[in-house]
């Protein structure tokens, strides 16, 4: 990280982290050590609060509470799509049909997701991912989410408009073989896996 | 009611109903006044049990409370496969980790599906239904789930059965096009859709 810095290279840190703001995000890597900034943090919920003031979008949540203060500012009366993220233990069962009353009610339901993980893993186990109820959303209003977040297109082109680098000049580094690397290659980047991290 | 009855022709009563034993489903009936019993009724629960009996299968449940009854006499300790029915207030963000748990834990996942419903009215409001959930643990365990109730064929194949009456001189009533009169015609019977119940 410190060559890449010092090479002059322009840097994006490109996460689906949904269960924090950025600011606690790059605490908790500032502590491991790692020299970032919250400008220099790609993440999906700033990406979606991008799409919802450009389409006059209000949202309904239902997302994890630390990442409620990225929707500070974005009108949330009346809401006319829902915004679903990990929401881990908000993922009750009243919250759920709250999200899918909503959905239901509107002419055209538009659902967007931060992310379509299938699960992961935390010390206590492996949990559902926000993919699993995005899937249920789906099936239960007949309607096709937009995924924010890796692997999407338009994640990876707005870190690169972010940096204003053209797509062939860069390079992402990962250890996701589908969100990372396949995300980062169909946008038209070169990618590299890396072995650490969830890599087996 | 009475008219069939009378006349000698056999009946069955196919219900998705899986939020109460047969039991308390014929009581309520009764209360409202139809001579059914339980012997009359077909079931997403015995269906399962029936299954799981034939194909040495032990489960781990996600139903409602007041469905476990009906799986009494089933074997379910070291669970082989998991039965969703519509659980309401049991699914919870824990009872889902759960199943996922169990399912994606196994060489081989055998997930069955009591019903594929999307949702369904209650008096305070729209419920997500057995179906979302289903899609929810499809997804995130990359399986397809076997559906036991109607509109599944051999749901209806079971009830003939059970009356020993070949499809082609078996007519079936109901209120619901695809659930009933769909999956009822799949399986080589005539079917009415008569214009009471949900009907709009």
């Amino acid at each position: 990280l410190h060559r890449i810095k010092a090479s002059g290279l322009k840097l994006r840190f490109c996460t689906n982290e949904t269960q924090a703001t950025r600011e606690n995000f790059v605490k908790k890597l500032r502590a491991m050590g790692f020299d970032i900034s919250v400008a220099e943090v790609t993440a999906p919920a700033p990406a979606t609060c991008r799409i919802l003031r450009e389409r006059g979008l209000r949202p309904h949540l239902l997302v994890h509470d630390d990442l409620v203060p990225e929707f500070a500012e974005v009108d949330k009366t009346n809401p006319n799509c829902v915004v679903l993220g990990d929401a881990a233990e908000n993922f009750t069962y009243a919250n759920l049909n709250e999200a899918f009353r909503v959905l239901i009610g509107m002419e055209k339901p538009v659902l967007l997701s931060l992310g379509r993980g299938r699960y992961y893993k935390e010390t206590d186990g492996l949990k559902l991912d926000v993919g699993a109820y995005m899937k249920a959303l789906e099936y239960a209003c007949d309607v096709q989410a937009e995924v924010v977040g890796k692997p999407a297109k338009r994640f990876f082109e707005s870190a690169l408009a972010e940096m204003g680098v053209p797509p062939e000049q860069a390079i992402m580094i990962g250890d996701d073989i589908v969100n990372d690397v396949g995300g980062a290659q169909r946008c038209g980047m070169r990618a590299l896996q890396v072995r650490t991290g969830k890599y087996r």
